[in-house]
């Protein structure tokens, strides 16, 4: 195998360029480092394009196996120097694994097909807040999450990380506002919002199977049109001096109040 | 009021070192930016060194008001251009106004004579986590955090911000393992670890009201030698593909857990 050692070679050049949300979204293309995520990616069987080695970083026996098993399948196998690999690599400490993979996006309708529960964010802003909701969303049996308008990208390198792999298995769709109030009324699928300051404790009502959980962006909230789609507002009690949560933290604290009733 | 416009005076410099933790560490001090952080350092009392404000940038009347009570009070109140302010400045959509102020930190001792309830963190790693952490054990009604060990630190930049000012009204303890084990075995303060795995559902167990939640680190969980000091493991059962929650929400939906029950 050729071994690239330049940082200006195409291919390396455009992998680097995913870092960029623009290329991401041009090429529909995204890029996972390290063995966890890869192998998670691999086990799922995401639609790989490239994937990327480094032998002077790859220690692991687990890790080279799996390039093995990668090639293997006719995944373009691109062998690359140190020097090469560092100026992609994103995180401390590379292990010299990564691949290129396909994005996948569902439209709403896979909501009404699948069933359960669902989380839908409004112009979340963070990526590393919408990765360890993605994360928390799957450990809560979630189907996937609804990002409306301006969200964060779910592939950006820092959300891909955070999610530590739950990108993989959960369904992402992206819409407007106005597809999803058009696809609620059509449907009248149950959408339960959260909103600082309502009546209902979110720890009182009863959640049904199938469910959309609502959230508002970390800046305002739920916005006023999104309140009057929903079936049910409820609020998080708080103490102390804060008042309000951070949004990775107040959905996980719902979902996880959602598992516990479901479960029980 | 002179306006220094060099990025290279030596006050300037200065502030600016603050965002390396050893420079915090060696001053004891540290840097708030922003209307809403620098207002809640001040209604909290925090102790002020220097507040620095950028008449160009800042906009808000209130902004101005709370400068003059600041300086009203007779602390050192700085001038500087734009370009000086930039070069201090961490967030995107700087407001002008900035604080350095004297970093607080109390021992065990604090958790006996304040009692309630309180969170230990063993080495967590993320900056943003921590800050978070913070944010959501004030809401929770929580008394302080204690640090252990190798943690990060809750004055860098990223936790100061992502607390949305928690750190100012929590106490923070910094120890070791050792001084926390001497300590847990002197006062039989009740403690609760999480841990993967364990039989207890987090949702089962009767939290007291004075207590202490012990969380494990982002990468290795609880250690061993913290298991055996703790007096009850709870876990967080999970459905789908993931073994684990991001620290920040996994101690967020403790935290609802124990809130709720001493609420209800």
């Amino acid at each position: 195998m050729k071994i690239i050692t330049s940082p200006s070679n195409p291919t390396i050049k455009f992998i680097r360029s995913l870092k960029q949300k623009k290329e991401r979204e041009s090429s529909g293309l995204y890029f996972v480092e390290g063995i966890r995520l890869v192998g998670e990616a691999f086990r799922t069987q995401q639609k790989f394009v490239h994937v990327v080695v480094c032998f002077d970083l790859l220690d692991s026996l687990f890790g080279k196996e799996m390039i093995s098993q990668i090639a293997d399948q006719g995944i373009d196998t691109i062998s690359v120097s140190e020097s090469v690999f560092l100026s992609i690599a994103l995180k401390e400490g590379p292990q010299g694994i990564m691949a290129v993979i396909e994005e996948k996006w569902d439209a709403l309708d896979a909501i009404t097909r699948i069933k359960g529960l669902w989380v839908a964010l409004d112009s979340v802003q963070d990526p590393g807040n919408l990765g360890s909701i993605f994360r928390s969303t799957d450990a809560a049996d979630g189907k996937g999450i609804v990002l409306m308008d301006d969200s964060a990208d779910p592939y950006h390198p820092t959300s891909v990380r955070a999610s530590m792999g739950a990108i993989f298995t959960q369904k992402i769709v992206k819409t407007t506002f106005g597809g999803f109030a058009q696809w609620k009324k059509l449907n009248n699928y149950p959408l339960i919002g959260t909103f600082c300051g309502e009546e209902l404790n979110y720890r009182s009502y009863n959640y049904p199977k199938d469910m959309v959980l609502l959230m508002g962006s970390e800046q305002k909230g739920l916005s006023s049109k999104l309140v009057e789609i929903c079936d049910r507002l409820v609020t998080i009690p708080m103490k102390g001096t804060m008042d309000s949560l951070n949004l990775s933290n107040a959905t996980s604290i719902i979902l996880f109040e959602i598992l516990a009733q479901h479960a029980g």
